[in-house]
């Protein structure tokens, strides 16, 4: 067989220390299961590589990535000379960039982030249905709200006007949907398999496994929001079996504080599932345990991009207090990604994640050092 | 001293029943304290007159609303033939249109939704900080995400492209951040009155007794994120006494659901401030407690207009269950508008304030009617 090569680009703060223990795993896991697996780490994107080149990567930086099958990257920003990061931002958010470059440089057109409240994890709901909280926010990860047009005219003056556009095609609209009504199906499926089941309905009262939610603002943006109905509409046609719903994005951020545990799979456009999937990293434990994935499921010629959706923390950066947990879960989904064609690599994603999510619930609230977690995950992997 | 004059428009479903209960209490206080106070109510706009007269209101709508200092609206919206209210949106929603034709053509520029968890309202948070949850959320009411620019061409081929353009100015940038510092000072001033203290810090450590929070997505969305940012940096000098901050739309959300405690004055975007005033109304107990203003401040000439934003909840219309306690707190805030130049009005308010708070906590979680709950606020104002 192949092997499938990853780009390990640990970045900034606590970035290479979470990676580090990611690798630690990796290793166990190839060892252990003799996976055709190999990974190159580079220096960058980074703050450091910034200073020194006046840029964040390589001008022929996507072109060296596009050599492996997947990206895996640590964490990125860096507060520079002004110790307040959010200061740093105002001046120059330049680091962050190369987050975006990938995306759109590999056709990265899927954003996933599946928010689970597992145990162990930290609970901000009163409710105890939290815990049943289990769905899977799929991003539109291409175009629509950061399609970067748009400038500021007098720039500067009291009769400046600044204008972004949108811009949403229906091809994109098709694939992200077609896309969420596939996982809702194989989520179903999975769920079958694990003699837990889940009920819904379709507008009709037929009873459903799995859900689709699509989100949009279509009382206020009208174009793309009645772009995206009617492409839903025509879609969930060819999926009877799948119940679908419709949230406008106020309501949603509202639903999923109230009942989160009602959503399966939540489909939405690039900034508004930039802000659903925040809360829902907070609602299955916070930006901790959080993992997202961009995908190009479509050619696989350009890798994916694996990050955990935590900042470089250049508060506790170097010191070793870093929680890889959300780096580790990040790493689980991308030898899961690499599984839908290789079922070793897919039961050793699988083992990673249980090992992670044990760990996790045997040492809720455990003051414990990036190292310690990672050895504690490794041991149980090798076990 | 001169008439104060409302108009009020009831709307549809459950909103004709809770202005039922508004009028009820400014009846008892006018005649209480003597206000001059006057009101008229308008069967528009509404599901009922569109269906007669084709349009949810009359085309010299606005010209007749005109001659008002508010407009107190109860609730818009009706499912129509379908009896999925989400499944009507999708069809049709002009019957939420005239909010934005009222907001649009008053040039009601300021939303302000003030959220507090008072005791008995619903708590999700599991955090026993929830309970100091006092901001203020001010949403620019009059452009930007919402200036509905935009089409659709070669719609519903394969080859569609939807646009929707984001148009921000100066001017109204200025405005409403300007407006943002004011309420942090007046909402200091009010605690020191009330011997409340809170305790911020501008980013060289100086200690303040308010915050300003701006709210941007400026890492993504940057033409109008640099100017709102470089707005708020400018006019922030004029205000030493308050402190800012920055927080990225996404990241707010978070905070929201983490520490929503730590937020006193929060200024947002048309489309950001209507995400963030959602997700702060649920955090002070949801949509049946949480007022909203829409706000011109700067022409007397223009109606402001107040509605509770909980929906229209047609499944429980006209059986006198509707809870009338958002619409009662609106009705509040309208006569504290009023009492911006007129004391006795203002006492007004924050009496009928007072007298919902105290029913709230009196009876939380109790089972009661519309009008029980009406007539229970009214016993406490006459007593
Ligand atoms: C860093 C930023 C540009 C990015 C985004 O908005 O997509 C981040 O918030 C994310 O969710 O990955
Ligand atoms: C009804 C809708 C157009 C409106 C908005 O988006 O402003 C509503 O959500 C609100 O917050 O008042």
């Amino acid at each position: 067989a192949q092997t499938t090569r990853i780009a390990v680009t640990p970045g900034d703060g606590i970035g290479p220390e979470v990676v580090g223990e990611a690798i630690r795993c990796l290793e166990t896991l190839r060892t252990k299961h003799n996976l055709n697996l190999e990974w190159d780490q580079f220096p960058w994107p980074s703050h450091a590589w910034h200073k020194e080149h006046g840029e964040s990567m390589p001008d022929d930086a996507l072109a060296q990535l596009k050599a492996y099958d997947a990206i895996l990257l640590g964490a990125l920003g860096d507060p520079g000379p002004l110790d307040d990061p959010d200061r740093y931002l105002l001046t120059d958010s330049v680091s962050l960039a190369p987050l975006l470059e990938m995306r759109k440089g590999f056709d990265q057109w899927v954003c996933e982030r599946p928010a689970r409240l597992l145990p162990g994890a930290r609970q901000y709901l009163a409710d105890e249905r939290a815990k049943d909280i289990d769905m899977l926010v799929i991003r539109e990860n291409s175009e629509g709200e950061y399609v970067s047009q748009g400038g500021r005219l007098r720039k500067g003056t009291e009769d400046e006007v600044a204008t972004q556009m949108e811009v949403f095609t229906r091809k994109a609209t098709n694939r992200i949907i077609r896309y969420g009504f596939e996982q809702a199906r194989a989520r179903a499926a999975e769920r079958v398999k694990e003699s837990r089941t889940r009920s819904f309905h379709t507008l009709d009262g037929t009873a459903c496994e799995s859900q689709v939610c699509l989100i949009t603002k279509r009382n206020a943006l009208r174009y793309w929001g009645d772009m995206y109905s009617e492409a839903f509409e025509e879609i969930s046609k060819e999926y009877p079996d799948v119940a679908t719903h419709h949230e406008l994005v106020d309501a949603a951020c509202m639903k999923f504080v109230q009942s989160p545990w009602a959503f399966d799979v939540v489909v939405a456009s690039n900034l508004q599932g930039d802000i659903l999937t925040d809360l829902a990293a907070v609602l299955s434990g916070g930006m901790g345990v959080a993992p997202s994935c961009n995908l190009n499921p479509t050619d696989p010629g350009m890798p994916s991009m694996f990050e955990p959706t935590h900042g470089s923390a250049p508060d506790i950066a170097g010191q070793g207090l870093a929680d890889p947990t959300a780096m580790l879960f990040t790493t689980a989904r991308m030898l899961e990604w690499f599984g839908r064609k290789d079922p070793v690599m897919a039961a050793a994603g699988k083992e990673l994640f249980d090992a992670v999510a044990a760990d996790l619930a045997e040492n809720a609230g455990a003051q414990r050092g990036t190292r310690e977690i990672g050895e504690a995950v490794c041991q149980r992997l090798s076990a």
